[in-house]
């Protein structure tokens, strides 16, 4: 049977759009997957039709595909099949809302909105409208993630009872990002959590969240700090204390520890020699994932037993891994 | 000159008051200490005198040594300079008070007390009665925490912005500990925090907040939770959100995070294979002390410009350390 080919838009021609191009138009079967395949049909830039078209060029799209200069020209095109939004995260809400009211399903950059009311309009669009929406938290589908998740699951470990996360880049915001940068300015929702702390995040929900049965799953409680960065005002430090409840007979409760900061590392020397950037803290035991967070290819499993594992988990190439 | 000779007299008898009896009694010009001598001249035991003269023989104390009965003899002891309580810290209230009552400075085991009223209370009594009065965190007092301190004062580490320490150990509450062990039982103040937790926190305070100038330091903001141990209700799991509040031209403020259990370790195959316990986060690199946080010997300097130092501190012997 010939794969299903499923038409990509793509909206905004930024750097991540073209990593996200790039990985798409990799030939699935380099991974195995042999009943699918993607193909870009066109591309919208606010900045205007050239520079729509100069992407295709860049990312080697098919000679078909049509470049926009406005983002409805893109979601009133009928080629397209789902909608890739890559815009600064300030924006994923209007974004994406206009998506979806031109029946387009969606997948969109993280963060996803910059708050939760965003969050839940857009979802509840979604769902009246019968439309796929989705965050493109591309981390939890490599398949390290899918080994530290059933490694859990499996009991390895036993009772799960804690796990920290630090997603932590010694950025030298004052050097590398002027005010207007994305990075700290507030009216493109800048700061330390939305861009990093959600990989934090991420690794917390899907050891101590998404593990659990999904009948018993909780909302976490959740106790926080920021520190701010004095020239915008943005934050650039975050440590998060979320205590995930549980029933006593399962385990009880759990602790999940996220930071996050623009201004220290958790590769102080760039050479991994600083230690892992996932603890994941479990009766018998522990399991590591070592930077960088968002796309991690080490484990270190150490177990009350003597137990000690390595495993490398390499990208397939060509691509970044957002091709999982 | 001859060196001074300071008295001992030890209240209680149990594990802890041995270990620091044999330490008390190993020559100071072991470590090139020359202007003092320690000496025990008395031992309270509650359970009666017979237990305090074995325990004069177990450590081997001078044929002299008087063993008590009660704690009020020692405590009117006249040859007694300075008492040192090793009762369980469920106790310190009240022994502490009888110490000072009687005219006796104190060095008191930790943890210093249950709770902060019964801290101030004592301070202010030795503040009145003008005696020495001290909690017996021995670990500032070693070569390696001296080395951490100093490194983050040099600024060696850059402006420190964030400090993680954990002491966790698991320690099989369920098989070790009967429901009336002082390490679980809620009337003589057991659980994990004031245990083991002491020790993390101490990390956070000695990097955190020592290091400060003293006329800036302030104190931390609180943030915490805990897990309790069912059979008893202790606490047996704690996470601690510190932060400390410091002028933005001086760094701004400071994140602490202290952890401690009792069901997961951090040194899951006990041979340090983990990684660290305490990390230091500074801009310019980070400072690692590995496992048992209450008794180190172990750091890693990891810089920014690629610099890796580890040291090692070894405990001079015989000692275990607390003859520091």
């Amino acid at each position: 049977m010939a794969p299903k080919v499923v038409r990509w838009g793509i909206l905004a021609t930024g750097n991540i759009a073209q990593t996200f191009a790039k990985d798409l138009l990799v030939d699935p079967a380099t991974r195995n997957v042999h009943d699918i395949k993607h193909t870009i049909v066109s591309v919208a830039s606010a900045s205007g039709a050239a520079r729509a078209e100069q992407f295709l060029k860049d990312v080697e799209a098919p000679q078909t595909a049509k470049g926009y200069g406005t983002y409805e020209e893109l979601v009133n095109d009928d080629e397209v099949d789902i909608v890739y939004v890559a815009t600064p995260h300030s924006h994923h809400y209007q974004n994406v809302r206009l998506c979806l009211e031109s029946g387009k399903p969606v997948l969109c950059e993280k963060a996803f909105t910059v708050n939760a009311m965003q969050a839940k309009e857009l979802v509840q669009l979604a769902r009246v409208k019968n439309l796929f929406l989705m965050e493109a938290m591309w981390t939890r589908y490599f398949p390290l993630s899918i080994y530290v998740r059933e490694t859990i699951t499996s009991g390895r470990l036993g009772t799960v009872i804690r796990v920290y996360a630090d997603n932590s880049l010694n950025l030298k915001p004052h050097e590398s990002f002027p005010k207007e940068s994305r990075m700290v300015n507030p009216n493109l929702a800048g700061g330390g959590l939305l861009d990093m702390g959600i990989y934090s995040l991420t690794w917390i929900f899907q050891t101590l969240y998404t593990t659990q049965p999904s009948d018993t799953r909780k909302t976490p409680d959740v106790q926080s700090a920021l520190r701010k960065y004095e020239p915008t005002g943005v934050d650039e430090t975050s440590t998060i204390l979320l205590t995930f409840p549980r029933d006593s007979e399962s385990g009880g409760d759990m602790h999940g520890i996220s930071t996050t900061s623009f201004m220290v590392s958790n590769d102080s020397d760039g050479k991994n020699t600083s230690g892992p950037a996932v603890r994941i803290h479990g009766r018998d035991g522990e399991l590591q994932v070592w930077p960088p967070l968002w796309r991690p290819t080490r484990t270190r499993l150490i177990l009350a037993d003597g137990t000690v594992e390595d495993k490398t988990f390499s990208i397939p190439g060509p691509g970044k891994g957002s091709n999982w």
